[in-house]
């Protein structure tokens, strides 16, 4: 086995978040997420539903009596946190936090099985039914969050107390999967594991983990097919009575082998974890059908399955994607935790191979879905993120059942949350990567990098005044004289007038452009400094013809940010409003507003329907249209001032 | 109580069908329909579900052994198909017929308990849990058509075979439900029985039927509530368990009494029902309140939830009302059965005030809706009727689970079909009405009809070329010098160019309009014409600017036909077209299509989208439009020439 993994020298110790943008959130993320999940977590918050996750714990560690409560993944939740705490610790030191940390972890250490075995639903509940239900009971899926945490922990404080736990488990796990006699030769119905296994193999050099998470991905959707055996093993029993009979074996990417699917099917969340998981191994082992298998469903998501505001999963039932261009605004199931996904696997697509188009989507995913998905506060959160609300509609028509139109607490399936909590925390590790003397900068986040270039120690500082303008710049510190090497800069698909200046000198960007990096290469001085210039223009985007809701509109983008109309601003029927010509869209930032944004003022027609009384249809009303000027927000900021409509896409002529 | 009963002279004998058009669906529904369903309701036709209806009954009468088969509601069908069959012998001896009707009214006979007891699954299978979820088991309901069936028989033949054990039946009702004591204070979950009381009140002049029925009607909704204290009663033990727990009291309209219901709430096809009912016992009692909550419920019906089909429940889940103005047509649920309802609420408050809307709406559900949900050669159906169907998305997002893309043979709940043969069986019965010398005419419909005025016998005969052109004349005989009567002829609310001749005189119509009709007031010698033309103007329909789905959308109509765009004609992505400017339609009858159609050629604009490659979203892809001529089909023919795209509602500029 070929080990090809692209050493990428930015750990996360060494990219410190400076940005005024995204320090806040980060910020925010350390100070009211953590802890408030923390009180979540431990059943201490009035008025949202118990997660009971603490609880669960100390009953299968023996250390409390009481009945196992939630879902049968609630552990996960747990791993979230605790991996969040890692990415946080990593960047700044935080004794009490540790403290906490080292107490569930200990917690954790207990309640594990003397065989490695970890998992509280069934210690707790059914402890005679280990491995019964792979397809429904998330048990390797709690497994890779449990590894995700611990090799988050361990590369933040190098304490190897929780590692050494997930090594047991994934030892355990090692002995009672695969292929040989008195193997399950099975996987897990949501994956993650595949991914987790891969970040234990890279800490630990222990070649079993990768193979281990090959055999997953490589066992998944061959004949027979297991999910059907085992469906007729447990004899249709099944913990989620709501879904129905039989196995929809699509919903768990599991209807053909991974490297023949084509579309991305079933469960939006799973997909993306499962191509995070296939990238990582494909990284690790070179295998190009692998990277190819990879590069299929990635263009499918993006490419046809994608919401503008780099949302994924167009149905709620199955919380799942649908078919191509089937892109509806108001019933979108757009879960933030499939956004958080696709962020994982646009990153690990950057490992295999610069192109910009990753960093675009990974962008896109970050700014707008994934942001929008927390309260400016960070205390209350979207599980599903429409691109269309209305309200009261939401509240009558089932059709719209899957809607919250207020944030909520905590839910009782509580995944995106603390998955928020890690993503924000571990920022540091999406800005940049580095492979064959070139540092690629993919995001524009303002920040301080440390990492070495052959052996020579190197600052990198990056300036940005994203996403607000267009203004980005780089300073390169060293102890040489001169040091070659590369600094990729990502060219980005919102921008078409973009300036750098390299020292003093312009940069003739197509001269040294390559799959949407600009390849700066030079022998850099200590101190030389890279101008970028961003022009920040509002962009009126329209969708693929194919896509049938957005025929006839339009939707704003500035910079990475998409815009939003909100009832706060335009008063209710939002969809009476109809965008006037392009380009005479005012910016203007109003410090005061959402924690401080860039509104767009833009000219519209609006069409108040005085003339039709209580007529529902006729030929001959006149349209009574009045100008007005629509004000637009980022989407990230919707829902922070009472319950209203929202629509993302607007009408033009 | 005063009996206000307006004597209707056009009974069903009276009118036979004429027309073009419609003498075609007569014949259809007389040679096709009804002997394809008793084929169904005995179990005959290959690749269709069961339906066991005779079987039950047989097993019910003791005939057969056996188990029960099918929904608790099962009977109605049979009872549907029966009262077709007395509309179908009212206008056309059928010995043959007439004798498997017998057949089965002995049958029937057989299975009625010597208690006038009637229904085969309470007689079968569950013989002790009579009325013991009448929130949930259509005992009255079916006890409804079976009465309905019974009157139409008896009105048909003069045989009171039927009419007994109906009147028996309802003796037994009317001894068990009531508020004396001993009696249960409930009514049925589903509306029905109250309208089919008072037509065996017409028939049998009994009032305690009337009684009855205005108690069923005055008591839904009053507190405490009937089917929460039988909720209780039956400890939630529930027939329909994926309707999930408790009762949901709009949904049956039993949340508040039905004078105080001010929005349609709920079922849909319940709502129109019970509402007829209402304007039943209104009309026969004189109550000017229940007049008046009729009005509140048809005005929110029809001004604020019906679609432009004549179509009604927006809802899949619920088959239900949602909320005023919310008309998706992609989503809809839109049942036939309801438009049929919303027939007979529109037919009944016509027998209340004459005012045209009544009718308007009473012809918009009939010639799109209620003739749509039958395939042209009246051997298959649908249930549900939207107004856009995609069918690679309807096959693949769940959202669109209850729409059918292809007309189904016969449905496991089989209430559309034998509804639409014994409404179109009846038609002759929506043409006319009569009040104080005055002969209103609702539609037009070719026909010869024989009444009296004041005991003198006259003929009117109408010829019209509905729906292809305009062409209306009634032509009046009668044995007399000169006989005093009115005409009152329908301004169709789509028509805004009418010229009336009475004799040879033109009609100034705003002299003699009042409330949408023509008021020709003559004396009239026999052979005396009035002719009648109706301007055949294309008709862009515009929707109140208060519903979302149709915004920056038009609908086409032609006389009493809404159009739409079929793939067959136009090709896939039916969202890119474009409507170009008003009035350049052009219109061809085109005798071999569909059964002889006239289709609208329309210059529209077509994005192809061909420019976009595969991306998804862009600011600056040229739109690369093409004009094109698109094809309009009446609405009610879509769905004959395979699975396809359709679409009512068009982009417009």
């Amino acid at each position: 086995m070929r080990n090809v993994t692209v050493a990428n020298p930015f750990s996360l110790q060494h990219v410190q978040i400076t940005d005024d943008f995204w320090a806040d959130y980060v910020h925010l993320v350390r100070h009211e997420v953590v802890p408030y999940q923390w009180q979540a977590l431990n059943d201490l918050i009035d008025g949202v539903e118990p997660s009971h996750a603490v609880k669960n714990l100390k009953i299968a560690a023996g250390l409390e009596q009481g009945e196992y409560y939630g879902f049968v993944f609630q552990d996960s939740d747990l791993a979230k946190w605790l991996e969040a705490v890692g990415h946080l610790l990593a960047t700044e030191a935080d004794p009490v936090l540790e403290k906490t940390a080292d107490e569930l972890i200990e917690l954790i250490a207990k309640a594990q099985q003397d065989d490695g075995y970890l998992n509280t639903y069934f210690t707790v509940k059914e402890p005679n039914k280990r491995w019964t239900n792979l397809t429904e009971c998330h048990e390797l899926y709690c497994a890779g969050h449990l590894i995700e945490a611990a090799v988050a922990y361990y590369q933040a404080t190098g304490k190897r107390r929780l590692l050494d736990v997930a090594c047991r488990l994934a030892d355990y796990i090692d002995s009672v999967f695969g292929v040989e006699p008195g193997q399950i030769r099975g996987y897990d119905g949501h994956q993650e594991i595949e991914l987790a296994l891969v970040k234990l193999y890279q800490v630990t050099q222990e070649e079993r983990y990768l193979r281990l998470s090959q055999y997953f991905l490589e066992e998944r959707g061959q004949k027979p097919h297991f999910f059907a055996l085992e469906y007729e093993q447990r004899q249709g029993k099944t913990h989620f009575p709501m879904f129905g009979k039989g196995v929809d074996l699509a919903y768990f990417q599991s209807h053909v082998p991974v490297r023949e699917q084509e579309t991305a099917e079933g469960h939006a969340v799973r997909l993306v974890y499962m191509c995070a998981g296939m990238a990582d191994v494909a990284a690790a082992t070179g295998d190009q059908g692998l990277v190819q298998a990879c590069r299929t469903l990635w263009n499918n998501v993006v490419h046809k399955r994608m919401y503008i505001t780099g949302a994924i999963g167009s149905m709620a039932q199955g919380e799942a994607f649908s078919l191509d261009y089937d892109l509806p605004g108001d019933t979108a199931y757009a879960e933030t935790c499939a956004s958080i996904g696709l962020i994982f696997f646009a990153q690990r697509m950057l490992q295999l191979e610069a192109k910009s188009e990753y960093a675009d989507v990974m962008e896109r995913a970050l700014y707008n879905t994934v942001i929008g998905g927390m309260a400016r506060d960070g205390r209350s959160f979207f599980y599903v993120n429409p691109l269309e609300v209305w309200p009261l509609g939401a509240h009558k028509n089932k059709n719209f059942q899957h809607v919250k139109t207020v944030r909520q607490g905590w839910f009782g399936c509580a995944c995106c949350p603390p998955n928020i909590a890690r993503l924000l925390a571990s920022l540091g590790r999406y800005i940049y990567s580095y492979r064959d003397r070139t540092v690629f900068a993919h995001l524009y986040i303002g920040s301080e990098a440390c990492f070495e270039i052959e052996g020579v120690p190197v600052s990198l500082k990056q300036q940005s005044q994203l996403p607000w303008e267009g203004d980005v710049s780089f300073e390169v510190t060293h102890g040489q004289e001169e040091l070659a090497f590369t600094l990729a800069l990502r060219l980005p698909d919102w921008c078409k007038d973009i300036t750098i200046v390299a020292g003093e000198a312009p940069v003739d960007i197509q001269q040294v452009e390559a799959d949407g990096y600009a390849y700066i290469k030079r022998k850099w001085k200590s101190g030389e400094r890279v101008k970028l210039q961003l022009a920040m223009t509002v962009n009126r985007m329209r969708a693929n013809p194919q896509v049938r809701y957005t025929a006839g509109k339009a939707a704003l983008q500035r910079g990475p940010l998409v815009y939003c109309m909100e009832e706060a601003d335009n008063g209710t029927n939002l969809h009476q409003v109809l965008l006037g010509a392009e380009g005479e869209e005012q910016v203007r930032f109003e410090s005061g507003l959402l924690g401080g944004i860039s509104t767009l003022s833009v000219p519209a027609m609006r069409s108040k329907g005085k003339a039709w009384g209580d007529r529902l249809y006729a030929a001959d009303v006149k349209n009574d249209e009045e100008p007005i000027q629509a004000t637009f927000i980022p989407y990230y900021a919707w829902a922070n001032r009472g319950e209203g409509e929202m629509t993302v896409w607007v009408r033009e002529n």
